[in-house]
């Protein structure tokens, strides 16, 4: 394959910023350097550009069924979608349920990628029930798969909640193994008796889903997980961080040593409770849970994420249609499909919001975008940064380009957008996927099935020794 | 000046490790890749060997009068010693107690320094006390000295104590000028009273030196100082920390937003009280403020740098003779001049302590003995990490090296190690200085005065923009 | 009935401490003041006493089946003990498992008592499932039985374990009809896995008992009852508090405005964990749920009720014989049955370790043993306190008398005491209910049968409007 | 002296709510009980009425000078105003700045209140400086006159403002000789810089008091009060808490076991910052300090009191005229006399905001109008209840009379009332002071010089053993 020189970028990681060229070779950074050689290398003009490492969303659901229907972006649109966003690798839900052995989920959820993907990916394996059976799988899975992730979750009796046992036992073979157990915090089972109580009452407009979801089931279901992983010794990561509630635990947590993450989402940090109230039923494309908040829950959001006490930023891309799939809610807000499309505006929407605003730092823009994720989940330094022997995976952005996030102009197959109109400052001009252009001058230029599933590490935050690295 | 190559090390910043050649072309980085040219380069091997940043020490008091006396490192023996320890930066803290003029006091520092420093430095202003003149005086000093941070002491009444009122002027300054301001967080007045109160009822053992300061005149100072730096709109840099009622406050104060770092010692987080109550005199090797503290406020430590809460590793470097000078204090601990000698130590006990046993990751290492200090000190990119264009202050690290630290073979000028008989793993065995050896081979080969001063720009966590790096 | 007045005695009260002439008639307290004219009247001599009400012990298991055994002592040995002990009515819970209505359950209560309780006494209702039938019979029940309290367990999964939906729908309950909900916060489904991987370990002794239920566990309940409770709009009461994760909780929502109570246990201010490790199988003995913690969480409970943020002490008596029923547990610690003999010496610990140690006030004792209980629960102002109007229960107490707790000299039907050997100071001499002796120079002079079962009010803290009392 | 029978009416204790008739006997009460015998009683009806003990102010300034005036209420007109709003003991505070001897300042103070007292009254002595003479004096001094509570300032640095040393000696005495330390929170350093750069900036109306005090400064200095009495030792009392900020440090110390206590006041209870705003100068009638906060502050405050974190309500009786006081800050905020006019109405606004919209009970009402602070500053049980040996200050208080409060029918000699226009439930309709009448039927008939100068023992929340009640 031919090399590939990127000059004249301002290269940005987690930690550094600084000008100078990079030299690819085959899927690889080999060179970083000033003036490097450039003979026989395709030269990319990166001049007044930022180089970031491409993004990292540790949190997708595509072609997923929930309820009676399926999301609309499967893994061709989703991760085109995800490419044209700036976003290089997801990691996307294996669901379990109704799966007798979690080999067959696993399998089914290959056959769903497998040819359409066009960036790299990676599951984590969603766990709602265990028994001796499961039990025993797991931990073969985890290691033959490279899923070192697995995911509990405390809400939608219906689907997926798991019991504390089953949460317990989780975090127990997280021990175990290694893996890193997240968890979807709320209390279900008083969300399923608020919604049964809204509806008895006739209170069936789309307000209610926020309304049936308080601030404080989230919080207390944080907690809880934090001290369920605590006692069994378990790493946890807390997805979807919405509100100041689940956000002082995490913190607490943190304050005693505990091995706790958290994410939290950019409609969290940007949108608000009032959007369920829209007129007319509007409000439905505003449904997904943990739900909306109150505008005050922003501020404590960012300043977890300034303070690093948050450290990743997921998409939970999760998309329904407006017509036909959000509508089936029309009369009945808890039959609304629970999910929004997210996956193609995180990266700028972070960016805009975080980096042009003044509210975090490039580097720690890098890291909330791709650095954090790629150590929590094994992926690191494979991707997740730009170093010398990582993959290729770069975004060339340009951060003076202002556009106006519409639903007529993305990429993800689902007909509205939950930031319509919110103009965002910078756009990703050009993504590779390990060495080969996928986007090009904002032109698609990836193939279909080009994206390669990755067997992940266990994720240790960096590799802590010498002898790691140096095999 | 003849190129260098350090091939076959592993290199690691704050957030990356992996397996690279580096080439340094007069004092910069410029190349870092595989299987660089080496035409026409030195060739260092540094073959299962870590490449460190060099270390940056933001807190040093060299040559420095304390009551009638003056600690018996300067700037040759101290800076011998930083270099030999892996620290390649010095930020040293200049006294302008005395002084008419602020600048008489920063020309005097210069002074000592100049000849002397075997590594690159620059200075923190002590503030002791603002009237019109040295309100008018300080912003413009700031700006042509590169001073982008200043100090004040909450304790010491008889030496550098300021009233609140001049605290909060400094913070109004730092908030108009972008300085940092840097606190010594404990209550003095109330320090002064146990003092007294101790020596008259006869209790003058060296124990009585941590008694008569207890941890809750750290916190309450530590609240003190956030409250005000927060009405004033500055940002606070609370120097070594040392309890859990100070880490408690900086977290809190975090978690609001707040403009808070934190800085933390090697002896916090590996002695304890107990060493004061040694028998004999021995207890005054150990007298330093804020004192040690029982064993339990250990973990807190640990915690709060492992959740990024508190950002760096001062040395407080502040070294009295036992013999002659420690010695003053026989019969009165509070004659016992304060500080201890550590500016050797502190990269290989952190590494030992926080990396060897698993308390924290290689790059949260990095971060915290240097990364970290170069951003909020205005000393980044320069300084503080491994970058194409940064300076080439590196640090050639043997991780499996074991030794124990003692007196008889450190380089400080004074007679005692405050962790002595402590077995280390890992050890520096070159470093280089703007891409020249000071230690080869751990022999020191560097030049007295050879460092140079740095003038700094206002710290911000890290360049923000696209411009600030372009131009 | 002839009129009986206390003379020389000082009347303490949850306010008052004073010296004063009480003269009974009837049932009832009908003056208080100096001199009293006691023409007609029965006189007992107090003189060097004090004259409290009678204690409300607000937490009992009598005769309760428990596994596949039954608590030894019942409503005749029970109420005796408890007459002995200063307590004059207790709040027993009546268990509903297993039966199809709750009110057969309630009547199962009764036959309990009748003819053998000899103080006074109130039900609460044990919710362990909640169906339509029972969700529509249980306000109606609490209306016609006057049982305005409701208990549920967290844990316990054989016995009682409420799901979480079951616990919403009580505070939902609580909330529409007044009843205080009380709720045993302990993780069960933790537990129990933790119990069975410690027995299939091999870990079969007591002390596992205490290992397998981490206050961490507590904890996370409380927190878990206190946001459910508070989304449900109903007021809490946490009972045996025994950590300080615990206290934490309870102390933050009380901050918030919640309405939440928390009640702990002599126990668990006195004795700690190191008990169940006692040679030989003596752990057993200390065996009840929540466990017995480490010595360093009874300052927080201490600290807790000094500040008025624990109101109320239970006994949590719920008596098994070390022979023959704490043995069957003795190869398999998850066999041992829960509980302990307390009902006695609740009053006279609390008295000694509380008063005599300094740590709480008169007032504060006849508050925590008596008045608070009685508001709470809605027995106030007929019981728990010394007021004109008020039942005359009473105890006249010598705070001088100093006695060892023994099983030898108790008059629990139980063979062994958890305080065996404990010296207390203070012994209750006489013990009147409505006027009458029961207890009197420390014989037992009561009646089986005597004691009266209570129809309750709902508790508000007190009656708080003019009417209410006039009426 | 006549004896006195109050039948008929409902009495409230911090404890009981019952009906019963009282009899008086000289200055104390005698009886309490149904149907006493009234022959030769004076009958006062009470029926429909509740009968409280007389308010307890621990909190007023009368003829104080400050800066170059002096308040508007005397110990006459304020004693008087004092009588018709329930209150029938105040303790005001004995400046000594200025003084050469503590006791002249004590003897000036007398010479005060003398003939002209209308009910009785103690002193806080207020420190502001100590040295080698007054820390001798002052033992003696609190001794001798009953003086078991003394007053340091954190702010108001031209006039009181102590440094952290003398505070910090305060607190060593108040540990020593057991009298409590009450403390004004602000950080007055922080407040003087803040309040000349606003006038330097031109900001001089009224709202600025409120905007140069912010809540972090009253929050900083309550921390620091607390830290430095709990290394001290001493008993803190926390003087008219405002905030959110101030509120958290107490309940955290309280937790920790500290001896702190916390006052509030009936306008921050229910007036907010914006009437500072008003326009004109009319602000400047709501200029006290701390100052009304934000509207949210009001929640934490009464949710404190009502988990007894808080303890008591004090005036803080500061009164100034409008006309010639208050305008002598027309064209400068900082000279505008720091007061308002308060003795009167906290009786009633504490119960109809309190009481009346439900916020606490009864018995919380009377503990908080009275009995707290009888038993903090040694007044009990003389003084804050109704029971059996106690003085017979007593108020009938009609619960159903609705009232508007005003300057034109208010007592005061004041021409503003901070609470016009304010409609209150409930009304004190008659008051006895020790027996007698000072207010009869809304009408005063008390005498000037009627009010005596309690001595005072030391508080210890309630006499605690039987040994001091019986002698």
């Amino acid at each position: 394959m031919k090399k590939k020189i990127i000059t004249g970028g301002t290269i940005a990681t987690a930690t550094d910023v600084f000008k100078a060229d990079i030299l690819i070779e085959g899927e690889k950074i080999v060179q970083i350097g000033v003036n490097l050689d450039a003979l026989e290398a395709e030269v990319i003009d990166a001049t007044g550009k930022y180089v970031f490492p491409g993004g990292i969303d540790p949190h997708t659901h595509l072609d997923m069924p929930f309820n009676n229907t399926v999301t609309d972006d499967d893994w061709e649109s989703g991760t085109v979608a995800a490419a044209f966003g700036g976003t290089t690798t997801i990691l996307d839900f294996c669901l379990t349920a109704g799966e007798t052995k979690l080999s067959d989920a696993v399998e089914k959820w290959h056959k769903k990628a497998e040819g359409k993907a066009v960036i790299d990916y990676g599951f984590h394996l969603m766990i709602s029930d265990l028994n001796e059976e499961t039990e025993k799988e797991l931990p073969l899975l985890l290691e033959q798969e490279g899923i070192t992730s697995v995911k509990v979750f405390m809400a939608y009796a219906k689907e997926f909640q798991a019991t504390d046992r089953t949460l317990f036992k989780a975090f127990k073979i997280g021990k175990e193994t290694g893996a890193i157990v997240m968890v979807h915090c709320e209390n279900g089972s008083v969300i399923d008796e608020l919604v049964e109580e809204a509806i008895a009452k006739g209170n069936t407009a789309p307000i209610y889903h926020a309304l049936t979801r308080p601030p404080e089931v989230e919080g207390e279901a944080t907690k809880r997980a934090i001290e369920l992983a605590h006692v069994a010794g378990a790493t946890l990561y807390v997805v979807h961080v919405t509100c100041k509630e689940a956000v002082d635990e995490i913190i607490k947590a943190r304050e005693k040593g505990y091995n706790v993450y958290g994410e939290t989402c950019p409609p969290y940090l940007t949108l608000d409770q009032t959007l369920l109230a829209k007129p007319g039923f509007e409000g439905a494309k505003y449904v997904w849970s943990p739900p909306l908040r109150p505008k005050s829950h922003q501020e404590p959001l960012w300043n977890a994420l300034k303070a690093k006490q948050l450290q990743t930023i997921g998409s939970d891309q999760c998309s329904f249609n407006f017509n036909g799939k959000k509508q089936l809610g029309l009369n009945d807000f808890s039959k609304i499909p629970n999910g929004g499309p997210f996956i193609e505006d995180r990266f700028s929407v972070l960016y805009s919001e975080g980096v042009s605003k003044g509210r975090i730092s490039i580097n720690d823009f890098v890291d909330m975008i791709s650095t954090s994720a790629a150590k929590i989940f094994g992926l690191f330094p494979q991707k997740g940064t730009i170093a010398v022997g990582s993959d290729a995976d770069i975004v060339i952005f340009d951060p003076n380009i202002k556009r106006t996030i519409s639903a007529e102009t993305h990429h993800m197959n689902v007909d509205y957008n939950a930031f319509e109109g919110l103009e965002v400052t910078g756009e990703p001009v050009s993504v590779l996927l390990r060495g080969e252009f996928i986007v090009k001058d904002k032109q698609f230029v990836g193939a279909l099935g080009g994206g390669k599933y990755i067997k992940r590490q266990l994720g240790k935050g960096a590799l802590s020794t010498l002898e790691a690295v140096s095999n």
